[in-house]
């Protein structure tokens, strides 16, 4: 594939990485492969004249993405147009400690995505986006649960926001000093960070004869989330 | 010391939490707990009419929240009254996978805190600011390093904000069904997440004789970071 066939996003004075701009990719794979290797997102919004920065869990579907949007809800029912929103996604790596203050740093990988976001009133649009949800982090899981009744649809609230523009910026680079610094008496190091998963707990009030399905190995104990999830995401939606 | 004592965020239609209310808080001990156990945040700021969700390493003294500013330089210079801004930490802690789609969720822990956020241009301010970034997660390590220089301290960009409002949400039930669904033969479980440090990488260019100091001994491998940070944050901050 050549340079110019790569899909990315475009960029423009709201996306562009001004400060270390070579950490900085466009790019649709280096943008979705970070999606998607998260579960929690942070996005923010504007509610009379305040920024609001709230968690909520998430998922990407091709350029479209989805969270949970209860927080949101009042703001953003009938406005149909869209209200502008940023949803970002990152990944402690590495606490980066340098020879000087100014060189410590952290190892990190980052994705904001821009766009306007809108709430599902559809309630087949959104049924469909709840299973995905679930089906995103555990692959064909929804099939193997009861029922979601209307009422519990009607009492979720879901957010979509087709990405207009995204940046992602990586830093896996570890301790980089002053040359001049090498020379000094002083120690230096990285230390990994890793969210792993621990060992399941199953409910204390499952019937006898029930065990965890087959679908849900993926999540085994001491496995990084990322890799998880990562592997989950590719099993949903083998097409990427 | 009794209940009318306990110090707490005031608390108005911007930090009260409307879904879920039993889990949130809003008493200085829980908000500063949130944010002394985490060293990455996400703030929001308005640019234009655009939010911006941005991931930084920030850290707390008393009720004031400093954060690494670049990509808000721009916006907060000559704003000395401050801008709005919304700062929130959070942890994973489980993935809670229930009998019903609806009664999925996540085992969390999150803080929001509002306020205003103002770049600090004195130097001598910001020099303390930055040396106490550090200590704040390594006590004791900006005196083994290098002096930072002034072209250093004039490229580094630190906001603060003093604390107006806060909320503390946290969720740590694991799987919660509705009663008549724990008849089901469906699988249920809580699986927890937990960020852990990895082995100390020592820098490659070190020089003879220099070894891993005392003071870092809390980072050690397998240790859960917001354990580590925490007692780092006890260590600098003896008063809380």
């Amino acid at each position: 594939m050549s340079e110019q066939s790569v899909a990315s996003y475009p960029v423009d004075g709201t996306n562009r990485v001004k400060r270390r701009h070579q950490r900085a990719h466009y790019d649709h794979a280096t943008v979705h492969a970070l999606l998607d290797a998260g579960t929690l997102c942070h996005v923010s919004y504007v509610i009379d004249g305040q920024p609001y920065c709230t968690p909520t869990l998430y998922w990407r579907e091709a350029t479209t993405l989805y969270w949970h949007g209860s927080s949101a809800s009042r703001m953003l029912r009938n406005l149909s147009e869209g209200q502008p929103a940023c949803l970002t996604v990152t990944q402690l790596d590495a606490l980066v400690l340098a020879r000087s203050a100014f060189h410590h740093s952290a190892d990190y990988r980052s994705v904001m995505a821009f766009g306007l976001a809108r709430l599902i009133e559809d309630e087949a649009e959104k049924a469909r986006a709840l299973t995905m949800m679930l089906d995103r982090l555990f692959p064909g899981r929804t099939a193997t649960l009861r029922p979601t009744t209307e009422q519990e649809i009607k009492a979720t609230s879901v957010v979509t926001m087709e990405i207009d523009k995204a940046s992602a910026k990586i830093r896996a680079a570890g301790v980089i000093d002053d040359e001049e610094d090498y020379a000094l008496p002083i120690y230096a190091e990285r230390i990994p960070v890793r969210t792993v998963l621990g060992a399941p707990e199953p409910d204390g009030r499952l019937i006898a004869g029930v065990t965890r399905p087959a679908t849900l190995s993926g999540f085994s104990a001491g496995r990084q989330l990322d890799e998880a999830l990562t592997e989950a995401y590719a099993t949903s939606y083998p097409a990427g």
